[in-house]
Formats: structure tokens, C-alpha cells, sequence
């Protein structure tokens, strides 16, 4: 296990831990900005603060929907990208499941990233300059579409990554509609103030296994229930164009999909440059550039 | 595979083909009842007609939910059944997925059967004196819970069971609150009207695995596409206690459940006396009698 910290300093968000620990109450701000920063009113910041997440319905127009939603086309059946580590493919059938670092494939996502309508809020939560930590297109078929088992993104990218706190947050914009049924987002509100460590050690690339079916840095179905009771379940519904910005901490998950209807959606993580990554807190080594962008933190414009 | 018509009658319901064929439009009626002849008034009757459903909240009341949980408890623990093919478990970890043929297990259970509530509704909907083809409680529990893929109950009753006509209603009542986002039953309204052939000879003893995942008489991609494009997914979800009548034929699924919300029902089917099985019309044997009820097609009273 590889630990980067000083002497002196004390991980507040310890996890792969060799046995069970109670939930830690987070010890940093979710909302880093005001209402003078940026786009959010006080009170959506306030409802963001508390929530964990804020849903912005109508953010892309239908246009814009179909320019991204031929970007995803294009970049899925690309035979330059057919054996290329960005494309996550599904167990089983081999169908496209996600694909990694986007803006370095398509011109139109890179200038996505930076439009004011994202970037602006993203620093506003943030409270400053942000780059991307990662992105990707996901995208989740019908018939047999599998879903994410319930995690915390920070505590991935926290072990793995080496990001040092939660000051991220998740931009997912949806490109099909999102039913209650096609293995949409949920979310467990207010479950971000919580740390959840998990039990045992990373794998030396984990990432290989773990971006079709996580088995490392999983929290508890003690933990889960808890903070289920706790906080209960809201789930990410919506017609294409919304936009979901969640915290890096929330407890979320999804589950599969046998409608016929797919879901994709665009994922971006914005961090703010003052969290910018060191070394995994719980890994042999740090993921691939493509995974969790460390080759510059320079702010995006 | 056995055929068993005279010469002259033709199966209106041909299905485990050898080819893929068109969808068949139903040639039989979904009410049978008139308004005078129980419960249900003429427009709940024109709805179920139409939409192949009908959802009746607080069905049960708390009480009555309460003693058929305690009675799910007791047989999911009871020793005497550790090994009793009517018990059917999960794959992988064992857990208790379904329990079938319960009036025999349970006085309570066999009471509700008989019970006006269900009773009166179901022979109105039949038309006439009906006998329960089949009986179970279902069990789908959290984390790890695995749904059905979609098929139509009609479609295997007809071939590995011998039931000649789609005369048979399902009731579910739920004993567990139902969620968007905790695996429960989506149907496709309408659907009940249009016969879906599958492709595919059974297999001998197909139900021992069936049960746990349905592999022959599934319905094709494009079938389910289609009927989903003409008529939508509609998601049974309800407070414990409501109760969902469905049409033999409707086309139902249901997804995972990663939730920590379990979900239980108990699910009885009842079928006209004039509808009574016969050998089956595309399986090489019947199933077990604790399945497809065949020893005695007497009126329940």
C-alpha cells in the first residue's frame, strides 16, 4: 500500500482497510462557492449542500442532444478505437460500455467541457478553478444492459487515484430518457456527508476488472442499509438533455436494464485545482492517465 | 414434442417453433364477467380489457400483510422444506427465490384463496368457476436480487403446462412497499392482445432451471422492441397490501434490485374450470404437479 502523506498529516477519508470501521462524518464543505460566483442561486447551493446533488432539466437543447448522441455513434463503431484502452466493453457481449478521456476524441465534447453553462458552475461549487479529473461517454443497452453496484466515486478516487478530499463534482448529462426502469441513477440524498471506508486491499490493477463489475471499494450492505434508512432513494429521471451534477461523495448506484430502451449519457468530474492528485492513498500505483488525468492540473478555460 | 388436438382443431397459439414467426393478434377475450356477476364495475372491467391490468391499492391491510410475512418467514426457515423441490433458490447464493404450491403449506394462504375479495374478482373476470393453476410466494431480496427477463406467463402454460386458452388471471399482492427502483413488475399495457410465438424446442425438465432464469420460450429482441414501441412500459408500484390482476398473455418483466429493499408477494393464478390443462402443447412431459396444478381442476369455493 502506498501512503503519500507527511508525518504530520492525518487521512481523514482512510479506506481498503484491513477490517470493518464506522461510518466517518466528512470533514469538508460540499458547496465551495457563493451565489455572486456563479449560475446557482443561494438556494439551489443550499439544496446542493444538503442533497448531495441538483437535477437541471432542459440543460442541452434536442440539437445539441443529437450532435453528442452522433459523437457516441461515431466513437463506438471507430475502427481505430476497437482494441483501444478508453473503450470499456461489457462482460458477455463485448458492447461498447464507456468510453474514457473524450475530449482527446472528439472536438465537440472538448468544447462541451468548456462551455460557460458547465464550467461556470462547476467552479462555482467548487469555489475556483477546476480541470478534469475525468470523463466519458457511458452508454448502457437494453435488453441486457448491467448496472453499477453502489459506491462512492471519492473513495475510488481517493484510494486509487490519490485525490487528497471530496472537492469534485460529477456532470452527468443525459442523452436518452431516463425512465424509472431503464437502470437510471440513484442516488441515497444527503449520503455524501458520510464516509464510508471499505474493507480490503486494491489489487494491482484493479481498474482492469473493476470498470465492468467493481469487487474492491465496496461499501457494506450494513452500510448501505444504513445510509439508505437514513437518507433514503431518489432516482435520476428525466427526458434527454438534463443534467445531474452530484457530489464525488454521494452514495450512488444503478441497476440493470431489460427494457428496450438504452440509457448514454455524458460523465464529466470536475476537481478544483487545489485538490489536485498525489499518490494513490490505497493502491500499489496510481490508474492510467486515461482513467484519472494527472499529466497537468492547469485550469481549464 | 407432443401435439395433442384432434385433427381438426388448429393450435391458435403454436409457439417453441423452428422459425421465427409474425406476432398473432389474441382471438380470445381478457374479461369474460359482466358487471352484475361481481365486484369489479363495467369500467374497471373495459380497463382490464384494455390494458391487460388493474392495480387495487390497500388490497390487504396492515394486519393481513403482517401474518402472510410471518407465514413467508416461517416457510423460507422451515427444515422439513431445506430440500423440497416446491422451494426454489437463488442461483449463487442459495437465498429462497420463490416457494410454490403454498395452500398446501399454509392454512392461512389457502384461506386467502378462497377469500371473497380474490375469489369473486377472479371468477368475474373468468367468467364462471375457475381452480388455482398455480400458487406462490415470491421472494426477491436486497443487493443481490435477480429480476425475470420478459416473456408472457400464457406462452409457457400453453406449451409446457397444456393450457389450451389464455382464460387464467394473476393476482400479486404485494407484502413488501414496491419502488420505482426495487425490481419491481413492469408490464407492457396491451400487450395482453397480441401472441408472442417463441423460437426454440423445450427441453426436457426445462422447468429446473427456468425458474431461476427463463432461457426458452423468451420472446425475440424485435418482438419485445415492438410491443414496447406501440405500447409503453407501465411499473407496478404500490404500498404492501396493494394488489395487481394481470392477463395470462400481458408481456412482464422485472430488473435487479440492488436496493436494501427486499420485495415479496404472494402470486396465485387462477384459470377457468373450462380451460382445464391438457397435455402440453410443445413440451415433451408436464411439469410437476406443485407448478401446474393438474391432479383436479374442481371449483375453488
Amino acid at each position: 500500500m502506498t501512503m503519500t502523506m507527511t508525518g504530520t498529516e492525518q487521512d481523514l477519508y482512510p479506506t481498503r482497510l484491513s477490517e470493518a470501521s464506522a461510518p466517518l462524518t466528512r470533514q469538508h464543505p460540499t458547496v465551495w462557492g457563493d451565489a455572486a460566483s456563479g449560475p446557482f442561486t443561494q438556494e439551489e447551493l443550499d439544496a446542493h449542500e444538503s442533497r448531495g446533488y441538483t437535477v437541471l432539466d432542459d440543460f442541452l437543447d434536442a440539437d445539441e442532444v443529437a450532435r453528442y448522441t452522433a459523437e457516441l455513434e461515431r466513437l463506438s463503431e471507430a475502427p481505430e478505437l476497437a482494441n483501444d484502452p478508453r473503450v470499456i466493453r461489457e462482460r458477455g457481449t463485448g458492447a461498447v460500455r464507456s468510453i474514457f478521456a473524450v475530449p482527446a476524441l472528439s472536438d465537440a465534447v472538448d468544447r462541451l467541457t468548456r462551455d460557460p453553462r458547465l464550467l461556470d458552475r462547476a467552479r462555482q461549487l467548487l469555489g475556483g478553478d477546476v480541470y478534469l479529473h475525468q470523463t466519458r461517454i457511458n452508454y448502457m443497452p437494453g435488453f441486457r444492459g448491467t448496472g453499477f453496484y453502489w459506491h462512492s466515486d471519492f473513495e475510488t478516487w481517493h484510494a486509487e487515484d490519490g485525490m487528497p478530499i471530496p472537492r469534485a463534482v460529477s456532470c452527468s448529462i443525459a442523452l436518452t430518457d431516463n425512465y424509472p426502469f431503464n437502470g437510471g441513477l440513484m442516488v441515497m440524498p444527503g449520503s455524501h456527508r458520510t464516509y464510508i471506508s471499505s474493507v480490503g486491499e486494491t489489487p494491482a490493477d484493479n481498474h482492469t476488472s473493476s470498470l465492468q463489475a467493481q469487487e474492491v471499494g465496496v461499501p457494506s450492505e450494513d452500510d448501505i442499509s444504513l445510509l439508505a434508512a437514513q437518507h433514503g432513494i431518489d432516482q435520476f429521471t428525466g427526458a434527454a438533455g438534463s443534467a445531474l451534477w452530484f457530489d464525488a461523495n454521494i452514495m450512488h448506484g444503478s441497476g440493470n436494464n431489460i427494457t428496450p430502451f438504452p440509457r448514454s449519457n455524458i460523465f464529466m468530474v470536475f476537481n478544483s485545482v487545489d485538490n489536485a492528485l498525489v499518490e494513490p492513498y490505497a493502491a500499489p500505483a496510481p490508474r492510467p492517465e486515461h482513467i484519472a488525468h494527472r499529466e497537468s492540473f492547469a485550469p481549464l478555460r
